[in-house]
């Protein structure tokens, strides 16, 4: 079972706070590109905390625990500013703070304050601390539903205790599942957000509503307009791999030759390993930034063109190809030279929550997906959700409801909500769930032909293709215009 | 603690079906008023359940009950028709049927198939079967947010297996919790529910969005304007009581005259007693209807009027002005002079569920109450969340949130939605916490002056006055409205 992961990405009053200098990469909007050479600014924020029901939907569990937000007001100006709200997704919010720079950049324009809010399960906002992963009974709490939740109550909290934001008009930002969650926050509680910009967010990679090819098939592509023959070396690295991996000696040597931390020894292992260099290919296609950058990994300014140098030809001998699927996958792996050894259960940053987004991909976020290995370049594998749940229930002792989501939030009959700018870039492989068409006047689709996962939320670049900073452009005239209309007539 | 009540359909297939037939009164809508003994008709309707989750928002839990529910499909055509689904509140679905004429008289005129959905923890929609109320752990599904979650899976199973509905629009029916459960769900599932007529519904009796004060003031008011002196007698007679109260004998001749079930024997019982008598004022006022009906008992036309009668003198001695109480109090409990003794615990017809209402009120259904003796006939009482909540702690182990309601449906902000009429009666207790004002354009609101509660919801009588004869008109006018759209663009 493969299980891509998605990325994107107060107790009354704070109970921690101070400047915290978090440099990153940045650079303040401007007409012409900035000068390459001054890419970093520094961001400053503080860490705060809200108290929250652990059960927002039940009553016999009265618990609590702190959820972890950032603010940063420095740009906000009361009464004619707004809040630009960070809906965060399976991660250290900090990560997803120092990656979404289109909020610092815009901060200003838009007398803005930024809070960026934890979900809950990730990061430091644990329900019950280090049992919160112990069991399905601690695991109960993780869903999407909670962690709305969770942001409209820290909403209403944030307006109850900052002086002066109490008629601040918010816009829910995120991207990837944050992306869904912004969109659904729009959705669910549209009192709570005048709009929201959901960036790469596959809200329709659910319940069969899109191919589930769609998204293998975008990543081979993003590898077929890398190089020549480059999506062809990776098809066919699959069989030389089953044909290495049905011998000890070969197994040894697929070891050694990628220096895996830990040696191939079944069948099973090299199952995994085949399950690695997909996951690898995937990220790669999520990243393929035209410039430099460390989201998942640190990597070269177009990663995949990095990648396809070195898979120019798909008929070597087994042993030859996959030397240069090696080199490859160093590229992903090992672009600083630091790496030691290539560990399989590290594909992408730490920030990440694995275990968390795993759990959630076995009870709500069941995206089917499939290959057929003629379309795509990977091996045919039918989408078999009950070989999914199964493992789902032998991990978690949960199952999957895999038409909840559509249930909950719409599928594709959303037409009678407003103000969500969908914003996917053409070679993210999320994009094929993604909403690419306007749906009403303000239900609006913006496609970045060159960007990769959310591209427009990261800070503004040199490196920039034209169509991302349009869109970002026009992500900010949509905003403007939610604002215009809430002053106007207090509408929503 | 005064607790004013609020008030007011598969494994795969039917698991009970064929005809039922149901007297009540109704008669089919026609220009001129029909002949008044021409008031029954025979209404057929399929019970059915469907297998529900008991957690629609968690995982641990995957255990699944099954939902009773009614359907009524002589007047559905198949591609034209629509479907008009009653949100069932807090009490058996049979009694809501029967009560909600409105939807048997305007099924042929909108070629509608009738759905009427049980509340989980009402009627025969058990989580737990017997043990769904003992205690805080059982109870803890008991919430609107699974209610609506139970509305939204059972009208999309009713797509799935109902040849020719799968595109049928839906529109959401229900009065007072109902009314507020079919706002709500309009709200939270426009992609479900095209539109709601949202009947008598207070959405606002919370987190003091209205004078705690209003609802009874409004009580008073119906009374003052049903006879001279009426209000002032009912005003008078605390004092009275608790004169009589403060002597044994005085609490014998209480219970003699009253004919309680239970005699009273200590000052608290009298405390229970005046909370009886208030609860008898406050339930006439909901149900004073033009004509003869038996919805919370049986009553005569204009009942507060009848009671009136014998609250002329509000300056007669104590004993004297109490029998006068009496001889009102018997209007409500005894019309039919069967009651042989008065019983303090049952205010209302038992299809209503008391326990789990105390459940929800005690939870999410927080409305502030208070009355100040002055503008209303009641004794002076605050509202004391406190108190409240210490109560509902001691009963159910669980403590209220109060906000939590205005948080998750928007409180007076919900002029993002659309397709929602809110009808109120002007006699009505509740219509203080109703929207009374059109919001928008597609939020509208419709009061009917002579209308108790959800007076617009019952079947057409010839006695009905002209208000709410126009408010049916308008309703119908705008469901037209919304299935024309649905049908014009597909759009909701």
């Amino acid at each position: 079972m493969r299980l891509p992961a998605i990325l994107g990405l107060l107790e009354a009053v704070c109970l921690v706070s101070g400047g915290v200098v978090v440099p990153g990469p940045a650079s303040l909007r401007t007409a012409s590109r900035p000068d390459p050479g001054v890419l970093y600014d520094s961001r400053t924020y503080r860490t705060c905390y809200v108290t929250q029901k652990i059960d927002h939907f039940g009553f016999s569990e009265d618990g609590t625990f702190k959820q972890r937000y950032l603010i940063a007001d420095q740009h906000w100006k009361r009464n004619i500013g707004s809040m630009l709200f960070y809906t965060g997704n399976e991660g250290d919010i900090t990560w997803f703070a120092n990656n979404t720079g289109l909020m610092w950049n815009i901060a200003e324009e838009l007398d803005a304050i930024l809070v960026f809010a934890e979900h809950r399960y990730y990061g430091e906002s644990l329900p019950f601390g280090n049992k919160s992963f112990s069991d399905a009974k601690h695991l109960n709490y993780l869903t999407s539903e909670q962690a709305l939740a969770d942001f409209a109550v820290l909403i209403q909290h944030l307006k109850h205790t900052i002086p002066g934001t109490q008629d601040t008009p918010v816009i829910a930002i995120g991207g990837s599942y944050g992306g869904m969650l912004a969109a659904w926050f729009r959705m669910k509680y549209p009192h709570i957000v005048i709009g929201a910009l959901a960036a790469s967010a596959p809200i329709w990679q659910f319940d069969n509503l899109v191919p589930c090819g769609s998204f293998y098939r975008i990543v081979t592509e993003d590898f077929k307009k890398s190089g020549n023959c480059c999506s062809e070396s990776i098809r066919n690295s699959w069989a030389a791999i089953d044909r290495l991996a049905s011998t000890e000696e070969g197994l040894h040597w697929l070891s050694c030759t990628f220096r895996l931390c830990s040696p191939l020894k079944t069948v099973t292992d090299a199952a995994a390993f085949k399950g690695w260099l997909s996951e690898t290919w995937v990220n790669l296609a999520m990243v393929d930034y035209p410039y430099k950058a460390d989201f998942l990994q640190p990597l070269p300014a177009w990663p995949i063109k990095a990648v396809c140098k070195y898979l120019r030809n798909p008929k070597l001998p087994d042993k030859l190809l996959l030397q240069n699927i090696l080199q490859a996958v160093d590229v992903y792996y090992n672009y600083t030279g630091r790496a030691s050894c290539l560990n399989l259960t590290q594909t992408a940053t730490k920030s990440l929550g694995i275990q968390g987004w795993y759990y959630q991909a076995c009870t709500e976020m069941v995206m089917p997906m499939c290959s057929d290995g003629i379309n795509d370049m990977f091996e045919p594998e039918n989408w078999d959700l009950k070989t999914y749940s199964d493992e789902c229930f032998k991990t978690w002792g949960v199952r999957p409801r895999p038409d909840w989501i559509s249930t909950l939030y719409g599928g594709k009959n959303i037409s009678a909500h407003s103000n969500i700018i969908f914003s996917n870039g053409g070679l993210d492989p999320w994009s094929g769930g993604g909403v690419t068409q306007n749906i009403t006047d303000t239900l609006v689709a913006i496609v970045i032909p060159e960007g990769a996962h959310h591209l427009d939320l990261r800070s503004n670049s040199p490196y920039d293709p034209d169509s991302v900073l349009q869109a970002r452009l026009l992500e900010v005239h949509y905003m403007r215009l939610w604002l215009q209309n809430y002053r106007r007539n207090g509408s929503k």
